[in-house]
């Protein structure tokens, strides 16, 4: 009997399911980060060992496996080095490790020819067509990631420090901000920005939420962010379905910015469908479960409709 | 006889200057950097104890002094807590602890009423006019500090990933920066931005340079990228120029953007001249003896023409 296992790693968390040839749910784990640049290689290590310890136990048989992992595609080497940190620290070689967008094209895609959009905290586009694929932003938060929580969190804070300058028209954008977060003066605004011992990242890419809820109340500043945000990542996957040269193209969407903010979601939606007549769809199964699309196909090539039937049970599960 | 010590301080180092009340040179000193939040408390008593103890020895008589330094104003009760510092580090009670923006602009406008503004690896604006005063801008590399190297830095290299993934048309700029910097691929592009062992703010500011060899020879995306830098510099001039009513108004630059970078310059000048009617100058004398000037000021009121003269000749001489 042959098992396989997916991986989706990630900056906050990461996520592991082990099922049967049949699709049956055998083991599932979570635990810590697991991004190698961002946390380092022993918690790394660590995070892995925790999560795949105990599921590879479950295993009675080979285990056919795709990690799906950040960081793969941004150093030199790197499927090559993280391949041998995870058979040196669990005793297993990795079948496919790719990035963890991957996973995520393949949750949303099933495996099949289109494009899959992340915009979480980053943002990352990637797609393929037969065995071409291609990948587009994701360049990170310093010069990169537009249209990103973070992207939108960074614009958002820009306008409130315009606006207390005066160099922008006050609206009620900066008091909200105030408000939620509960700042009295400028220094508490420049404090929380930039406090060296909290993560930066995540809490200006929380931002983002504020925005939403300002652009609904028809703030002008909230909706030019957004609007701008939505144009970034419509962008990305003209670029992408472009390249590939993909007609009437699967674009699967993830991550809290296209998921849950309607308003850039929509925009994004008329912008690529006006564009390049795309099918535009939120990514039916949880990423981890791409992991296991990719290491099955991996053996298989094309999955049989009730094997997917079976995922999306597991989908339920987890 | 009283003397009157000048400090300008910064984040890559930290210039002081004693004078006599004729306004002869008594001593001068470079050091270190004094942000006490980007370097610590640690770094900051140091430098400052290496530039002020072997300065403070030649002074004869009572010292008036002007501490111009990173960070004042950016967190509460700034001004008291370094002041408490330096007096308990160098035995010195300083006369005015500031903002290194005011000596800046003390030493472009002379201490007159008008407006300084400063591009190098950040961008503030400081302006008085009479007893009020205004600062704009200059809320640091995250939110902020449009129109600076690090912004114009960060712009381009956003450019470039977007050229690399296609979303952008491919112009000489991309292969410009890669041969420049000896990136052989997106792996070097990558480590070079994000490698956390190095000084990634300067770093990235110093890629304005190339911004501005690119907009000579005519790239249209380093002009665009120049001509927002202008914009929001301008912008940041206006808006405090406006706040402080002020008529037919001095306007004094200094940092490498404004001085150096003759695109960004001359754009800036046209719209704060056609805007607000202003006079554009760069700062003759050294930031650090505009401390000087605020040292002097706060005992006699107005300079008179000979000090400043005297003041010219130290300038040539530090």
């Amino acid at each position: 009997m042959r098992y396989f296992l997916g991986v989706d790693g990630g900056g906050t968390k990461t996520q592991a399911v082990l099922v049967t040839e049949d699709g049956e749910l055998v083991s599932e784990r979570t635990g810590g980060p697991t991004n190698i640049l961002e946390n380092g290689e022993e918690t790394f290590r660590k995070n892995l060992e925790d999560i795949l310890k105990p599921i590879l136990m479950k295993a009675k048989g080979e285990v056919i496996s795709c990690l799906g992992v950040p960081a793969v595609g941004e150093f030199r080497n790197s499927e090559r080095i993280i391949s041998r940190i995870v058979e040196s620290t669990v005793g297993l070689k990795p079948t496919l490790v790719v990035n963890d967008v991957v996973v995520g094209w393949a949750s949303g895609t099933l495996g099949r020819d289109g494009v899959h959009i992340v915009s979480g905290t980053g943002a990352i586009v990637y797609g393929r067509h037969g065995r071409k694929e291609i990948r587009v932003s994701g360049w990170g938060s310093i010069i990169g990631d537009e249209g990103s929580a973070y992207h939108i969190g960074v614009e958002t804070l820009g306008v409130v420090s315009k606006q207390l300058d005066g160099r922008l028209e006050r609206t009620m954008l900066c008091d909200f901000v105030f408000e939620r977060f509960n700042f009295k003066d400028h220094y508490d605004f420049i404090q929380w920005i930039y406090d060296p011992h909290s993560d930066r990242r995540s809490k200006i890419a929380s931002v983002a939420v504020l925005t939403y809820e300002m652009a609904k109340k028809g703030d002008k500043f909230a909706l030019e962010i957004l609007e701008r945000a939505s144009e970034e990542l419509a962008c990305a996957v003209i670029t992408a379905v472009k390249k590939l040269e993909l007609k009437n193209p699967l674009v699967s969407c993830g991550g809290s910015v296209l998921v849950k903010n309607e308003i850039v979601r929509k925009k994004f939606e008329e912008i690529v469908k006006e564009s390049v007549n795309a099918k535009v769809v939120t990514a039916r199964l949880k990423p981890v479960l791409g992991g296991v699309i990719l290491a099955m196909k991996h053996v298989s090539g094309d999955i049989p409709e009730a094997i997917i039937g079976k995922l999306e049970e597991v989908n339920e599960m987890i």
